[in-house]
């Protein structure tokens, strides 16, 4: 956070020299601050300010005032010791307190106690220093228990003060302190300290004293205004510690910041049954419903309720015990609440029938809560809908999207192995290895998780019939982390410590053993896998709240949010999450078909056009199939269909696995027994060697940056003209049912000027023999996909040639930065992020400094040379937050993501819209 | 080139509808158009503008007028109709041309005959029509044999006059004509038309009307000034003629520049002994010698000259045969010279002892003439010396570097096919099928061209024997090229019509065979491969005028030439050749050798880290004798040492070798006949598995995005510590010795300034110990290489932890375009170049609008943080001459080409500087 901008208001209360302001004064401190709340916390510390707050409020809080955040750097400044005037305005305020509670510090039959608490502008959790019960010392003690008769309770809280006093003021390490204690536990035979008689008190505060006699370098301090000065200055010390800096630096804290100090009147829940201690949130934080939320002790201090001594009780049982504080202390939430427009976490005690808030703040709560409240709250006239969609976080909300682990039952799971959590979601099912297996045990209606080195597109069907998937190597957008995202899937992957025996069928994780059917869970949420069977519970996003927040978010977002969809299923699924396009339509993905990927196969190895042209045909009506299922789907929206993309060997058999097959049977030869046996061997052989020759001359060294998209495209014609045709049949056979269709059509990997204009013109030449058979014609935008650097670079001269961009960036980001992901997540780019040499990965996350200024370059020059150009991105991160709120500031069309993201990606789009 | 500018002024005498000039008008034509030489040759045409600029130095020209461009674009615009006045012009021209040569057109005894010639303002060769002899009819020409009595002469040029006319102007197809000329040859028993009696010829003349009345749609006209008329209209109507129209479109010609008429006096060199016609250079266009050169006849025609019926005698016979005319002659060819500044191509006629010159021109000449001519040029005062760089072209230059085919032996060869030219030169030799019998027939004293499917780092030891390289596949910018041109080596690469059987050691290229041990002959400069023996010739680089010339170059330019080096070998030959530093030195290179090999390979498979510091540490000594040498060898330049680039798994086997090494010993295992024989097999199996593993496990999809560069360093910082040590320490040995020691670290592949910051961290930290040991601190700028984009994108975040950039432009174009060099040239770079989708080899030139755009962003922001940042390029564009050109622009400190490429550089980058 950047606190040096709110620095600059401090001086004005320094210039003051005003170093305190009492509870009630919290107008003055805002006033001589300029009026800013974040400068009073700067000056007051987070929980000075909140306690100022809830006073002016007039909820009952004890008195007590705060040492600035100023005082705090004179003292740094000045040495360590107190700044000129500090020490008087402190016993100023100390006989106001005396004035206001009517007791008196360090003396009386009922002594004023306080507590010396420091309070930074943010929170530092354990890192600052408290003194309890400031204020007593032998003679007060005494008296005091004449006056209460409660010899226990004040022999405790003298302990207390001792311990802690010699902890944090006079540095006498606790183990001293508790040493005495277990050995009193141990003498009279109990187990906690709360079971201490009075005497065995009364000889622990003396072992105490001697502790500190021993080890301190002074005794213990009997005058109360002695003890107060020394702690303050101990607040003021503790911000200059090694751990506290260390925290700072950690968390990116101002150095300069300082910390405030609240002296605060002691007050106690555990005088007798009239008092009481507890905590509660104003709304359920679990459900989010409004109803008060928490737990009290009878007759206890605040640090027995969270240590859990004694059973607590439910808030609602408050209204039996004590029915007038209960009633106050609604009414004080439902202020709280209000004034902080949020759901309230609140801290209170009830000294003898009096209820004191000691403290508020926004309160934890569940992606569900969150949701819950947020729009309750709107609903309430509280906050406006647009900070309703701003409250809810993207992780929240996409907790929803996914049945997660049972938190308590993944407390007792045994965990595998971690690996990269790249889809979201639990999985559980047993492990199968294959995914024919995979399929064929779903069949007979198990549950599966397939469990693979690495996937491939031949592996799509297993995945699709799994549960989840577990691969061992593989990265961020590996195949299997593509797939996943794209179907939902809930998947681990490069979970490199598995080691996959194929032989035996089982995997294991050092000396562990999974067997082929054993039950394994997986977390895609969290990267954890886990042997057995874990519960899963199963959130809804048709939640009433969740439905009325995306409405919401498509009012205030200026984004369009398309899916990238291959099939008809996949896209009625991103319309009902309310997709409005198909931003990415993969005609490959239909090309891996089982039955079509012989034709394929005939087409790419084909020796003579003829031939060539005789499998392309053969493809025509099953991708004419396709598309109009597509469009019939997408009724009235846009679908952007992408022209084949990937280089063509990856529809052949892979080299290795063919290199295999030839030696196998090479072996089997030697073996073979009779002539017809050789014959048929020499004929496999043959056929194998010769596709072998094939996939050879079609190999290449960097196949990402080799003969695919346009390229391929430009070399066989006759692909182009094919799918053109199959999109437009396709389209006038759906408008023909009354259907509105908006096919639109995108052409891969440019990166010339020229190859647009070549691709553009093939297309339309295919288009006008089309539009002549039809006798009709029909608005077909052509577009170009921003994926090669050259091609943004360029961008203005593509824009000439084409209606619309699309940013592919995970092929942008590969390029752009040199890494090819397919190899990178598992070698140096995890070193990378792990020593912070790259911040973010950027295959999650669009890169700024390269691929988004490469972005912003063609959009700014694409536009000036079309100001109707279209503008979209189709690439992973169309998906993902912080990239969504750049397409944003980069003045983009439109996104489009996964179907499963779609919810997220309309939340993030008018999160983006409403900060920009 | 661009002519719509010069346009612009034609309208200027087409206002004042000025439609032609007397050859002695030149200075009114001029002043008309504004004073512009360039204007005039677009009003004059070429030949018209070069006519009248002879006419006006007091050149004897042959009497005549050009009539206008802009009266050819009036006569298109009017539909073909000559526009008003023109014809009225033309007669008073005739009248100036009677009175000028005292004859009469059309009459007398003497008759003015006029040529008829077409020129526009670019030369397009053959493309334009010519009507000579007109002004010749029955009647004329008996007048003209009866004054002249040279019957034949008279007769042979009316045949002349209607044959062309015929066919020019009336468009009668030649053959017909041909075909009256044989079979009056056949009747008179001659082969040539010059045999032909006079007889013969009136018999020809009698035919030739005959054809026309047949096959034209009007007799042959018998009044001059009818002929003169037509054949202007002729001419001007040829401009419009489809071959004229479709090459201007081939040319990139103007259409509307329209064509020039000349109408000029004929002079005949054929009218007796004392006169001839010739054709003549000023100087020697072979050797560039300063001495008259060319041929002439005596009583013969021009075209007698160029067709060869009888032999021509060299040009300083003249002196003997016509002294006044030679001495005439000799002093205008110096006239022209200096006029034109430039050696001259001079046709010239002699009628009666009368000299005319009927053209000049600057004159085509040698590579070696070119240098030459251009230094005595300078020497002489007629050009400055920058001119003199500026003349000589960088392939002129290159030209000197190479051996060549003898040119008449070519004639003769049998060529078998043609590759990619990656490395120019001649190299003939046996072939040799593996580099390693390269290597032993090369040590045998044989002469040997490697042939290879491709090369790898395995093979340099044999591409370095042989005379030059042979490949079956691979593009411009493959091993074999690359290694080639960084030695010199002749290479043709890519000859996909060479099919390799390494069972039979022999190539086919369709049905021919050439088997190992065949000679063959490598054409590195044009790409043609031959077999058999070729005689070659050696130009030398020493040569005097070469010397001067880059000396020269030298003065004029402003980048600094740097040479790509490994070895100290190469470093010297880089300094011989001019290179004032090296601009990289590449270590991996000195990790492929035989002896190292097995240390580098220990390192990579290293299992602990023991292991590999055992297995860097060995390698410290073997580099630092390497930069020893280097340093030695570049005493007071900058040596610029990167550290190791390339993945490693370049350096193991291949994982096919090995697959197919362990299926091979699978086979022997079947067949092992005793158990010791099946123990050793399986111990060779476990070990090739073992490597085969690890080989595996550093696969990578694109290795040329994965793991290496400064990924690699990072990863392995023993890697970069052992090298930096080896730099240092050599660098402190060699200074011990006197010597200027410049040693520059580069950081190769960096991507972020992260990167860049954490290898220098590195690098200093051990320098800083290094400088501790040694008790002394050195210089050691650390740089970047600039080779993937979003360095150059991040280039001013990169230049806080640079002090020097060097673009690294081979891998910049791959990811720029998404184009691997490796795959790219044998598949769709060839069809896009083909089809001019890519007007220019990105691997050979920079790509402008993608790469140099990332090159001016990386060197304008670069720079704007460090104005200190030296800048330079050292991809093999470095030795090219547009993207020398391009460094220019772009501001650059130096470039930086291999060895060979080095005095190319010189003269290029001296090119940059006075064009810029």
């Amino acid at each position: 956070m950047n606190t040096t901008a709110l620095l600059d208001e401090i001086p004005i209360a320094r210039a003051q020299r005003r170093w305190l302001y009492t509870f009630d004064e919290i107008d003055e401190a805002q006033a001589d601050v300029g009026g800013e709340w974040d400068a009073v916390r700067s000056l007051l510390g987070g929980k000075g300010a909140n306690l100022g707050d809830m006073t002016r409020l007039g909820v009952p809080v004890p008195p007590g005032f705060t040492i600035t955040t100023a005082a705090c750097n004179a003292f740094s400044d000045g040495g360590g010791v107190l700044p000129p005037g500090l020490w008087d305005d402190v016993i100023a305020a100390m006989e106001y307190l005396e004035s206001t509670t009517g007791k008196e510090f360090g003396g009386s039959d009922e002594p004023l106690l306080v507590a010396c608490r420091s309070g930074a502008k943010f929170s530092m959790p354990g890192m600052m220093d408290t003194v309890l019960n400031i204020g007593l010392n032998d003679d007060v003690v005494e008296r005091m228990i004449a006056a209460t008769g409660d010899e226990r309770f004040v022999l405790d809280s003298y302990r207390r003060l001792i311990q802690m006093f010699g902890g944090v003021v006079l540095g006498v390490a606790d183990e001293h302190f508790e040493h005495v204690l277990r050995a009193r536990r141990d003498a009279a035979g109990v187990t906690s300290d709360a079971q201490l008689a009075a005497a065995d008190l009364r000889d622990v505060i003396t072992s105490f004293h001697a502790v500190i006699d021993r080890r301190a370098s002074q005794p213990f301090p009997t005058d109360p205004f002695v003890q107060l000065r020394m702690a303050i200055e101990a607040v003021f010390e503790s911000w200059r510690s090694k751990r506290a800096h260390d925290y700072r630096v950690a968390a990116h804290i101002d150095h300069d910041l300082g910390t405030a100090v609240n002296v605060v009147t002691m007050v106690f829940g555990n005088t007798g049954d009239d008092s009481a201690t507890g905590v509660a949130m104003s709304r359920d934080a679990t459900t989010g419903e409004a109803r008060l939320e928490g737990d009290y002790l009878i007759n206890a201090q605040g640090e027995d309720v969270v240590a859990g001594i004694r059973p607590t009780l439910p808030i609602a049982r408050l209204a039996e015990d004590m029915p007038g504080v209960a009633a106050q202390f609604a009414e004080i939430a439902g202020t709280l609440e209000r004034h902080h427009r949020d759901m309230q976490d609140m801290e209170f005690t009830v000294e003898r029938g009096r209820l004191w808030l000691l403290q508020t703040r926004d309160g934890k709560r569940t992606a569900q809560a969150a949701v819950r409240i947020a729009v309750e709250l709107a609903g309430e006239g509280l906050i406006s809908r647009e900070e309703a969609v701003m409250r809810v976080s993207a992780d929240q909300l996409d907790f929803f999207l996914h049945p997660q682990f049972d938190r308590d039952a993944i407390a007792s799971a045994t965990e595998l192995t971690t690996g990269l959590n790249v889809s979201p979601g639990a999985a559980v099912g047993v492990a199968a290895f294959d995914p024919d297996l995979a399929q064929r045990w779903v069949e007979e209606g198990r549950q599966v998780v397939l469990v693979r080195q690495e996937t491939k597109p031949d592996d799509v069907h297993g995945m699709l019939a799994a549960a989840g998937i577990l691969t061992a190597s593989g990265g961020r957008t590996s195949h299997a982390a593509l797939v996943a995202r794209q179907f939902g899937k809930p998947a681990v992957v490069g979970a490199s410590e598995i080691e996959i025996d194929m032989a035996l069928r089982s995997f294991t994780v050092g000396s562990t053993q999974v067997h082929e059917g054993d039950w394994i869970s997986v977390d895609g949420t969290s990267g954890h896998v886990y042997s057995g069977q874990i519960a899963t519970v199963a959130p809804h996003l048709d939640d009433e709240w969740v439905t009325t927040l995306l409405e919401w978010a498509d009012e205030f977002r200026t984004l369009g949010v398309r899916a990238n969809a291959d099939d008809p299923v996949e896209a009625e699924r991103a319309r009902a999450y309310g997709a409005t396009g198909i931003g990415l339509c993969r005609t490959e993905h239909m090309f891996f078909d089982p039955e079509r990927l012989p034709i394929v196969q005939r087409m790419i190895t084909a020796q003579t056009l003829a031939e060539r042209r005789e499998a392309v045909d053969a493809l025509l009506p099953l991708q004419r199939g396709d598309f109009v299922g597509m469009l019939r789907a997408m009724a009235g929206d846009p679908v952007i269909i992408r022209l084949l993309d990937p280089p063509l060997h990856e529809f052949l058999p892979s080299f290795d696995d063919l290199s295999r097959s030839a030696a196998d049977l090479r072996i089997r030869l030697v073996h073979a027994r009779d002539l017809r046996q050789v014959e048929s061997l020499l004929d496999e052989l043959t056929e194998v060697r010769s596709m072998l020759d094939r996939v050879d001359r079609m190999r290449e060294t960097n196949p990402m940056l080799g003969l695919r998209g346009v390229r391929l495209g430009l070399r066989i014609p006759e692909l182009i003209r094919m799918q053109t045709r199959a999109i437009l049949e396709a389209a006038f056979q759906v408008q023909a049912e009354g259907v509105d269709v908006r096919p639109e059509i995108m052409v891969p990997l440019v990166s010339h000027a020229t190859e647009m204009a070549a691709a553009r013109a093939l297309i339309e030449s295919e288009m006008a023999v089309i539009f002549d058979e039809q006798g009709a014609t029909l608005d077909v935008p052509i577009g170009a996909m921003i994926e090669v650097p050259r091609a943004a670079l360029t961008a203005g001269e593509i824009a000439e040639h084409a209606d619309f961009f699309s940013f592919g960036t995970n092929d942008l980001t590969q390029m752009t930065m040199g890494v090819s992901r397919d190899d990178a997540e598992a070698s140096f780019l995890l070193d990378y992020l792990a020593n912070e040499i790259i911040v973010e990965n950027p295959f999650t996350s669009i890169d700024g400094a390269g691929v988004g200024r490469l972005m912003e370059l063609a959009s700014v020059e694409g536009r000036a040379t079309d100001p109707n150009l279209t503008i979209g991105i189709c690439g992973e991160h169309g998906g993902d937050p912080a990239s969504i709120a750049r397409c944003q500031r980069l003045g983009l069309d439109y996104i489009s993501c996964s179907a499963y993201r779609v919810p997220v990606a309309r939340l993030s789009a008018a999160h983006a819209a409403l900060s920009s």
